[in-house]
Formats: structure tokens, C-alpha cells, sequence
């Protein structure tokens, strides 16, 4: 079963609360919160004491995504704000086993994020220790992004690496969904789909909603 | 005549719209936006996406403090979002001139601050290029916190260095600003005053706003 | 066909115009730039302003190698001083997809580079966004260097990597070749070669250059 | 045969003399020095004027485990101080194949360090040029840690890594062995064993050394 | 009355406990130890698992010196290992003031210290958070080194400074002291003497330490 | 006795040759030679290997400013390329005495440069070790920049410094100098005089020579 993560980065920053009801109402899974430091990535979003405005607004689970440097000192922040899934990038992580074990400790799930380049390797010796991959499919920084075609092939690596291990971890993806080619990458793979504009510039959101769902579903 | 700024990072994230709403109605001066990137400072607050959010809901100018390190990069983005002031930190600037020239050949005010133990004399050479100093009272990177008692007197020094030259350059005040010291502030020679929690945490938010400025003006 | 890069490393700067027509005329295929940082690697050489200053002098391509720290801040400069190729490396890269587009965006070819000991695999989800991957052959710095044996067979493993994908892709090698290596090189698949002291310190050049091409091609 | 490298950083720091005269005495095979800088990892140990201080009370050779950044600038500090063979991380060196040669230049032994999960690709290039290879299993920086399970199965996939290209590396493994888990270390295939606080705090340190190398021997 | 603090770096580093031992019978008042980190200083000596190990061997108090970047981080570690004074460097805190208020809050005692080339105008705002400033008379890295001849003035500019505001605030000096020059450096003002190569080089230090003490206090 | 020192940065970088020649015989006293690293400022120009080609081309000393980061690691080279004044900027140099020591202990000049922010109080402790001061009289990056106005009362509050001291320090300008703006500069204290576009763009270079020594010299 496919789930649908709206990334907070469409959404209208001045009502989050209502933005955030429209969602959860519309039937989606989690709120994907795109935390940007400006170093990692060229653009700066939010951080914990926004999250925890949001954190008694909602039931939907928070799958914070760390597009920022040396995450480790922040984790407990996140945590703390109400993270129940936190992504650390492989690229800014020099000791991601260690990270990745911070992460788990707090009693949360942990994922690792890749950038388009970054190649599927970097987490061999990590992947028993994940809930969840997430594969960029633009480069991180902003929203609006054209998907890059070569990353479908890039989710089917990634689902065949899991399941020769035997293992259940979710693969999300994220960057320049919409109602046309998710339907391609839920059969590469992904499991978890991130969409921002595609869900939030919508008109009428429960319907485009219903319709990501639908669509990504329908070859499974 | 004293002016306040309040701080967004006392608001409610939630619904920034109504919160500023509310200050505006209060009658504050202008709107303080507190740019932290995890660097600079120990926390994440927010960037160019939320400032663009709010730019259209409000008349109140956008004062916005960039507790980032190199500024220069983001000055663009922080401009076209809305910013009408930009106030960057002595400590991460190397080349302090040009960021001011950066910050004013896009058309708006210019303004350095200081941390609390910075000295002075870092913009003994910058002074005349200001149309504000913002003097630090708290170690910034968190609200809440109590004024440093011999920053009073820091503000004093301040005041005299720009009246000697002859100038008229703001001085504005950031961090533990109350009912019972801001007169003490605005005396010291502080013209612009942020608070936070003391205005966003009140109950009555324009009687806590016409205080404040009560306060402060009794004396001078 | 095999073309011939020299390296403006082993010029003489006192000459730079003499030096460049000299190598024109010896029927070399474009001008190898090496530009070094000091940070990414222990050596300062040029940058724009002198590539500038060159462009008018002569109608070689301009093959531009990028030994610097984030690179993409200087693409446009770069660009702008008369670029035809830019080379960034894996190892300074972290959103290594997005500074190809940025350089292809501006209507140039984009290259990537590894070092002697970076892995193939870095490259494995962007090698469809390239015109050309330049192996180091030395670790970049100095020119003077003798060729590392076993790259030979590293060369020989990213031609069979292209040809897997049936893509068209130049492999280009830099570091240490001369007249008796060069064979070696091509063979092991090659087809652009980078030479500096080989071309710059030889006495008769074009000869030089022709038996270089000689001795590449004798056995395709 | 298997060899047995006693970690420093569990022994006493204030007597390390005894310390070090104890377990040459029980027949350990070389001094596992840890440096660690507090920037690669977050504990800072020892440099080179301690090991100087320790060269000639021992005649162990000294096995210097670099866990810090920029290792290039101190190998020369650390060749001098005393080292015979100076360890390196992957995850620090840009241009690996240089520090590598830098160290064999000093008349000295050359190894690399793979954090838990760096992959072992990395090394793919440098293989060749090695004395050793240590793979952490556990998290560098501090002493009594658990080794991570699934290393076992790193260790087997680096013997084969190395047996297949027909090479004679030592391969050192570093991280919560004990002696009920030393007998799967070895025949995983490491040969030369880090052991800490199992050895310094052990209350019979020759009987444990004795029983260590047993352990690990029995099945090989 | 002159307190003497010899500096371990000159110590014997494979018996600290008998070297501590005899410079606390010969009467010194602290143990200076020299933290640095081979970041903010080209050398690399100790941390905390060494500090901790000597803490139960003496009952002299603790003076840790701390020439590492970004101390916050690592100021919890030192107060656990034993610290009863942290010195920080002003270079390397750009919040100086948050910092000097982390090692007060741990209930030690805070120093500031400053190299050479560094103005006393940068502790200008915190002098009256400090308990000690710690003034270098050589550029902080190793020992062994001869005081720079003017920094004498600078002591006595600090000691006027300090006076002048009617604070009782501790000078420290470390760097070049000896026999000869520590009475000039007690009559600049400064009533803490580092001294190392000049104690535990001395082969009766009993009686160069009561020589130093007297020629300290000669004149005052 | 005003001294001239044209700026490489405005010469044609495709003869240099040629170039110093004309200035040399023009009568100019030195070389500027400008190093940019594209860290400590958005530029890139040259280092060591043109230093060292144009070294035999002429007799002017090479007087090089060093706009880059760290640059202890890099005095070495640049004194082998033939440099015999090494101006650092104070704004990178923590250590500031130890570099200053480093460049004299080659046997070559000293100076210090400061950007046009950057107050002189920063030199206050080094100026007796001095051969040079630079003031910055535009951002340093690029050539054909307008002088700052206000650096003149700079300039001429070092010279009251120098002079107050009892000191023989000479006293540089770089940056937006002219015709018409010569004399005041001179006036105001500088002795050296930095010129780029005003002489190499010039179209007759020693008639403009002439001129500017002229110019600077009429009233002192």
C-alpha cells in the first residue's frame, strides 16, 4: 500500500495549521518537513521551535527530512519538537552508523536520504539498521522541481539490494512527483511518496489526493 | 520616539497570519524575523520561504536579522522575499563593508549587530555606511532569555560614538527586553526595541504594546 | 581519433600568448587549464582573469579542469571567462548532478574528474549527464609527476562502464603521460590525453606533438 | 598467526610507562596508539609529544591509529614522534593515494581505517599501495563499546577483496573484541587485533593476552 | 602573592603521576594543562581520558587551557575529567560571552585567553564575567619558546584596565617564563606564572621553584 | 619619497612579460603581485608557478599580497617563488605574530593588510614587528573599484599611530587610486602606493608614472 507524504514546503507558511488539517483530512499519511540550514543546501526553511508549534496540530505522524550539516547536534532538538521519523543525508554524515544509532535511541525511526549522485554503495553496510531509504529524485533545495528520469532505474536498484537482503525497509522518494509518473515510481519501487506543489497548489485537494493514491496503486 | 519590533520566534507558528495581525493592530513598528541557520547559532528558525509567506499579509515593515554565517549569499533570496531592513553580524563578516554595499545596492536599510561581547570598535570604520546598529543584550540563538545588566551600558557607549560623529544612525535592542527595563533601555539610547516573549506571551497584547512604549518614552 | 590537451601548467606564464600559439600550431586539439585553489589542492595557479585574457589569443578550446573547492560559485565566472569544457571533481561535489546542469546550462560541455584513489562507482547515476570523465593519473597539484601504474587498468574499467550503457563518452587522463606511455593509455581507451612538461619542455614541440598522436593511435 | 595490539586509550594514563612495560612483558605484538583531534571525532586523546614520550621505554612497535582531519599536515609530526606504522581514515583523505605515499615516503608502514559504514569500494583504488587495512566495528572515539554485529561479514567480504587480487595485506580490526568474540574476528579474517579495556582492565593481563591469542588461533 | 602553575607539556608524559607528584611537593599552586587540538594551534597533546586519569593523584586544583576550536562543545567533558578552570581563547569564540556563562553554570571557575597579536579590547564587554585572563607571551603551540619582549607592556596595559574598573580579576602569563624575566612579568601585573621547560627541566625543582616564587615577589 | 607599485591584476596576463617591463622602465619601485584563492575573497587570479616565471624578467622587487586563507602553509612557496614582501590580511590569520615571524624568519619583508572595515586597534600588538601596513581602500577581489572615501582618516590615524610610537613603518594603499586622488592619499600618511588600472590601462604608462609620483609628491 502506497503511502503519501505532503512536503510542508508548499504549503502557505503564514496558516500551517490549516494547511496541515487540509492534508490530514484529505487522507495522507505523514507531514514530510523539510528542514534546510543553508550550508548543505543552498536554501534555509525551518527548524525545531517551528515543528513545535505544529507537533499538538495534528495526528500525522512527522517524517522530518535534514537537509543540513553535522545533523548529529540537532537530533535531540528535532526529537524533542516532534520528529517520529528522522532523514540524515548520507553526504553529511562521516560516522552514519553512529548517527543512525542516535537517531534509534531517542525511540524514533531513522532513514538515510541519497542525492541523485550519490550511489546506492554508500549505505551497503547500513541497511539492516534502517526503517527507511529516501531517494532523491531532484536535487535537494527547492520545491518545483522537474523529476530526474534516470532515478526510476535508481528506486529498482535500491528495491532489488532490500529484497535480496530479505529485509522490510520503506523506500521513499522524493522531488517532482505528480499525478502523471507516479504510477512508475511506486512500480520502481517506493513505497512512501513525497509531494509538494502536486498536493498542496492543488485546487481540490482531497480529489488530487485520492488520485496520487490511486494512480501509484494501480499496477501493484 | 521609541519603536517596537517584535520578534516572530515568540509567535505562534502555527498561524503566523493572525499573530502578526495582532501586532500590527497593537500598533508595533515593524515586524523582527529572526534568521537562525544552525551555524551561526545552536538552533534553526526559519528562511526566504516563510518571509515570502508573510509578505503580502501584512504593512509592517520586515526587520530581519541574519544570525547565519556568510550572509552575502543569501542577501538576494532574503530581498526578494520581502526584507525592507537586513541586519547581519559583525562576527561573520569578513569583508563588512561590501556586505552593507551588498544589503543597500538592492534598495534597502542596512544594519550590522553585535554579540554581547563584541566590541565596539569592529564597526569604528563602518559607522557612517549604518542606518542601524543592533546591540545583542542576550547571547542570540534562543528567546526567552534575561538581559545582560552591563549591556546598559554598552548601549550608552553606542550612543555617544554616533553622536559624536554627528550621525543619525538607529540603535535597536535585542533580547530580554520588559516592562521594568525598558525604560532603562530607551534612556541608555536605544531607539528600536525587539521583544519576544513579552509581547507574543501577553494576554492583552495591544494594553502590553502601549505599556512598553509608555515605558520607554516616560523619561526622555 | 585521439586529441591532445596541453597543460598550460608546464607553460611559460611570462609568455602566455607565444606560448598557446605554439601549441596551436602544433596541432594540438584544445587548451588543457589548470585551476588550482589552494584548498582542494596544495598549489595556487590561475583563475579568470588570466583565462580571460587569453581567449582572444587563439581558437583552441578552452578545457578548463576545476581543482577547487565548491566549484559551483565560480561556474559562471568561469563561463564568462571563456570556458568551452569545465571539469569539476567527485571528491568537492556533494550535489555533484546539480553543478552538470549548472555548467551545462550555460551551453558548455560538463566533465567530471576522480582522483587517483576515488571509485568508479561516484560517478555510476550521472555518467548519462556527461561529455567527458577525466581520470587523474597523478594526485592533481604539480605538474612533473609519473604516471601511477595501476591506472591503467582503472581507465580500461570506466571504458568498459561507458560502453556497458552503449554511451559516447570522452575519457580523458591527465598526469605523468609522455611519448613512451602514451600507447598504453589510449589503448586502455583514452582519447583525449592532457600532457604538460612532455609538450611545454620539449625543443622540437611539433614534432613532439605529432609522435605523441603517432604513438597513441599505432595500435587502434 | 594472529597479532595482538593493545589500545592505549584503556590503559593509565598517569603511569604509562608500567602500563606500556605490562603488556610488552604479557606478549602483545605492537602499541595501538589512538590520536584523536575532536574534530573528526568528539574526543580528543594524545599526539605526538606523548609518543615521543613513550618511544624509548618500549620495544613495541607503535601502531598510530589517526582519527583526525588533515592527516597530511601531522604525519611528519607523527613519523617523528616515533610512529611505525601510521593508520589514516578514508573518510578524511581526499587524495588518499597522496597521504599513503607520504607516509611510505617517511620509511614507514601505511594502512587505512573504514568507518562502520564506509564502504569498502572506497579502497578499490589504493589496495595495492597497503600494509594494512583496519575496519572500525564499532563507532570511533571512545573505549568500551559493543562491536557491530554485521562487521563479521565486512571482514569476510575484505579478505576475499584481497585474496582475489592475490595480495598480502594485514587486515586489523578495532571495536568491543572480547575474548568470546575474538575466535569469529579471526576467522572472519582479520589478523592483527585491537583489543582495550579486554587487556588493560584485565586483573591478569598476561593470562588474558595468553587466552586471547588462543581463542583467536583455535580455528585457523 | 605570585602563584606558580606548571605546564604539563614540558612534563615527562610516561609517569605524570611521579612528575605531578613532585612539582606539588615543591609547592606549585595548579597544574596548567595544555589542551590542543591540531586545529587552532599546529600540535596535538592531550584531552579528557588523560586529565581524568591524574585527577584522583593530587590534590592540586586544575587549570586546563583549552587551544582547541569550537570549545563549547567539549567544555561538560573537561568539567567531568576534573577542570576547576576552563580557559577558552578568544579567537575561537565568536559567542564569548555564552561560553564563559556554560563553564561558570558547571560551577567551575572561567578564564579568557588571548595570543599575542590579539587586542585586550576583545574581552572589553566580559572582563567583569571573568575570574582569570590568561595573556600569552609566545604564540600558543609548543613549548620551549622565548617571550615576546613587548607583551610585557601588554600586561601592565591589562593590569590598568582590570584596576581601573575596580575588579579583582587574576592575570595569568604563559609562555617563555624563566628565572631571569618572571620578576619583570610579576611587577607588569600578572599573579599566575605558567612555567614549564623552566620547572620540569630543572634538575632540583623544589629549589627552582622556591627561586621563582622569590624572584616573582621580590619588588612587589 | 612616494613609491609606486603597479597592480598585476590590471596588466595583460597573455605577455607579462612585457608588461613589468613597461612598468619597470616606466620607473615604478616594485611589483603588486595580487593572490586571490577564491576563499578569503570571490576571486581567483595567480600563485606561486607565475611568481616564479616572471622572477629572472625583471628587477622590480615582487611585493605579494596574499588574499588567502591559512596562508602560513603557503609562505614557503611564494618566498621560493621569488617573493620579497609578504603582505597577510589580519582578518585570517589567528595567529597573527607566529605569521609575521614566519615571513621574516625567510629572510624577507613582513606587512599586514586590512580590509576597509577592519579597525586598526587589530595590529596594535604586531606594529613594532612590521616592515609594511596595508590599508584596503576598496573590498579586495577585483581591480577598477572607486576608493572608500572615509579610508583616508583611516590612513591617517595609522600614520598617527606610527608615528606615536616613534616607528619607521611604511605605510601602503591599495585600491581605487588615481590622478586626482594621489595627493590626498600621500597626505594623508601613505608612502606606497598601489595602481592598477590607472597604469596599465593608461596609453602612455610612463608619462602616467610621472604624473602620479608628481601628483602624490607636490605638497609633502
Amino acid at each position: 500500500m502506497i503511502q503519501l507524504a505532503p512536503s510542508i514546503l508548499s504549503a502557505d507558511f503564514a496558516n500551517l495549521e490549516q494547511e496541515i488539517k487540509k492534508v490530514e483530512e484529505a487522507g495522507c499519511d505523514m507531514l514530510h518537513i523539510d528542514v534546510m540550514d543553508g550550508h548543505f543546501v543552498p536554501n534555509i526553511t525551518l527548524g525545531p521551535p517551528i515543528i513545535k508549534s505544529l507537533k499538538n496540530k495534528t495526528k500525522l505522524p512527522f517524517d522530518v527530512h535534514l537537509m543540513i550539516e553535522n545533523p548529529d547536534q540537532y537530533i535531540a532538538q528535532f526529537v524533542e519538537a516532534g520528529a517520529d521519523i528522522i532523514t540524515v543525508h548520507s553526504e553529511t554524515c562521516i560516522h552514519l552508523h553512529r548517527t543512525i544509532q542516535l537517531i534509534k535511541g531517542c525511540g524514533i525511526k531513522a532513514a538515510v536520504a541519497l542525492n541523485p549522485s550519490t550511489p546506492l554503495v554508500m549505505i551497503e553496510n547500513v541497511l539492516e539498521e534502517l526503517d527507511m531509504v529516501l531517494l532523491m529524485t531532484v536535487n535537494p533545495g527547492f520545491g518545483g522541481q522537474k523529476l530526474i528520469p534516470n532515478m526510476l532505474e535508481k528506486i529498482a536498484r535500491l528495491k532489488r539490494m532490500i529484497d535480496e537482503r530479505g529485509l522490510k525497509i520503506d523506500i521513499q522518494v522524493d522531488g517532482g512527483v505528480n499525478l502523471e509518473n507516479i504510477k512508475q515510481i511506486a512500480e520502481a519501487g517506493a513505497n512512501i511518496i513525497v509531494a509538494g506543489s502536486a498536493i498542496f497548489n492543488s485546487t481540490d485537494i482531497p480529489e488530487t489526493v485520492k488520485r496520487l493514491k490511486e494512480n501509484a496503486s494501480s499496477n501493484l
